[in-house]
């Protein structure tokens, strides 16, 4: 396996990881130590291994939030792989100046169909890889290694050849029902902020009119205007703002937006309609 | 903006988290991916991302009780922040050879008033911060970025002016009631112990006898004297020991004495009696 | 204290560290803060904090199914300590290339048994500790700085005396009773997957016979041949197969096989059975 030393001015030597892995068993770690075998001086940084178990869609909407806070150069793994052991292909993406490994299940879509111009390699060569390769643990196996060879310097285009078929994700978009606009929520975090698909230059062009003119309404709570900070309302009482995204979050000053929909919990999913007449 | 070339012998390089933003979100990621890009090299440690949400006296007591295990000129980076976007500043404290970066909200009262020769700097200076600055996540904007920097060497004096009035924390402290000493519990650790606020000090002064004749009240719990270690005591049965912070601890051998309080864990603020009379 | 140079290449500067401390208390990074003092190269990996309390039998089995991803010569600090403060003894082990860490309770009994050129030092020389040693938090006081003296080249053989009566742990053992062979779940994974203790080669020594004809019996499950992987059955159904780890794993594709046996998740040492007659 030779490597082109040429690429290596390119990568930041930092890699991340996200995965649906829990923090409670070894597989985070395992995978950690077969990337520091092959380099020892790479910087690996968790984004999340805390995603629902199998949910492409969520580790999507996570990574595609995260990667561009990291230096370009940076090798994100994400391994959320309900399909590992078929014959669902492991990729190689380079876009916007960061790399990233993931199975080809979609879960790198959010990023593809935001970056026109880019690079996705099939791996395939198993040069790259741990043997014997598992049908079960392909982070360890596969996913991990490829990383720490990218964030050496090693060519993705070593690694397999390209392709320009990759699974798609089903990405709910916002869109114009009538006089109203139509998103829905699509994580929920810690804190219990709601974060909607709708993004900030979409409302701007619906709105087309001071923000503080419309109405968000999801589940029971109907919120006038879009506020600047938390603290632009009481303490308890509900607001919708521009979170630090870019997309519309809906909030409770000091206190938690999920627990006004459902107490258990199953919020994601749940649609948004903002309404610029003020209704 | 020009860095304080002498002072970069005094830094060490690592960087603490200390957040109540969990771990399932990918906000501690993204604030590596910040730190990481401004300086490569800086090692950064978890504290802690489980402070219970908008809780600051836990994250001040946890900090305090942290810190010093750190090498001098270590940065931590301290973000428990539930008045994000209002007009509270963000702070640097240069203590005991550390420096801390938090909001200015009583997080870090439990060092100052333990570290009378301080400095204190209110955070300014843009060119310190990453731009734009969302109004909902200065651990990204500005906390990240200025820990990042102050590991690099950077000085907090060019960062912005100091202050003298930080906001203060409400800190319950031990206090004699006639014979008895009253403290309470201030943190409950994952094995179930009740860490209370009374240092060894206070107890060893106001005891003023051995130890092995006071007696510790807690909820149900009356403990005969202070023990050295777990097993002093049969399994499943209660002592009270000085835990390894210095403060007095209540246990169960190979139990949880939380239980003994509350089943559904509400421990913290519970009264804890130290009777030197032995009754 | 003199450090013997010429074991420094022998080191690869990784630290993992084990332990059932959790994440949400300040313990893992106060260890973290020790090390980085004394060795502020070590590169620092956590295999998991979330080993259930006291549960030193979980900690073996993860350790052993771990330490061989990493590459020679990293220290593994594993702290899984009920009975910390008692005469219990500290060690160092050296066993496979690898140097651990860990109290003298039988959580070192899985790769000492399986590695029998192996060194055990009792760890008694007190140059290498934190002091004052505290009665409760040996984790902090001597796991900790001895992993970060070893990781930076110091030899073992300073730290202490050798000995040969380490504490063994009880470790069941797959065993034929009559044509059945009959082994159990030792661990459960956040995907709900089973891992039994019986290993690939015991199971191919036992049936002797293609192993589509075997059948595998666990709780109210009973499922025939081994799969490859789990596509190799319809969403929902119950398999069994070899996992990463070389052990006979029972999963459900896109599901949880946990759930099959007790919902509220009492799994692990449910016997599992195989049999090679089909029956």
């Amino acid at each position: 396996m030779t490597r082109v030393s040429t690429r290596k001015t390119e990568v930041s030597g930092v890699i991340t990881l996200l995965t649906d892995f829990g923090m409670a068993d070894p597989y985070v770690g395992i995978m950690k130590g077969v990337m520091l075998g092959i380099n020892p001086d790479a910087r690996l940084v968790d984004i999340s291994h805390g995603i629902q178990p199998g949910n492409i869609f969520e580790a999507g909407v996570v990574l595609k939030e995260s990667y561009a806070y990291f230096p370009r150069g940076t090798v994100h793994v994400a391994v959320v792989d309900p399909g590992v052991g078929t014959s669902r292909r492991a990729l190689v993406l380079l876009a916007d100046g960061h790399f990233f490994v993931a199975p080809d299940n979609g879960l790198l879509w959010p990023i593809i169909s935001k970056q026109p111009t880019n690079t996705l390699i099939h791996l395939t060569n198993p040069a790259f890889f741990l043997h014997p390769i598992s049908n079960t643990f392909h982070g360890r196996d596969i996913f991990a290694p490829v990383a720490a060879h990218l964030a050496l310097g090693a060519s993705p285009f070593e690694m397999g050849n390209p392709i320009d078929d990759p699974i798609k994700l089903s990405i709910p978009l916002p869109m114009e029902h009538g006089q109203k606009l139509k998103g829905q929520v699509i994580r929920v975090d810690r804190f219990g902020n709601l974060i909607t698909n709708i993004d900030v230059r979409t409302l701007t062009q619906y709105a087309a009119s001071p923000l503080s003119n419309v109405t968000v309404t999801v589940g029971p709570m109907k919120i006038k205007g879009i506020s600047s900070t938390y603290a632009d309302v009481p303490t308890g009482k509900e607001l919708a703002l521009i979170g630090s995204s870019g997309f519309l979050e809906i909030s409770v000053n000091q206190g938690r937006a999920d627990r006004k929909i459902d107490p258990c919990g199953m919020v994601v999913g749940t649609s948004v309609w903002v309404d610029k007449t003020g209704a």
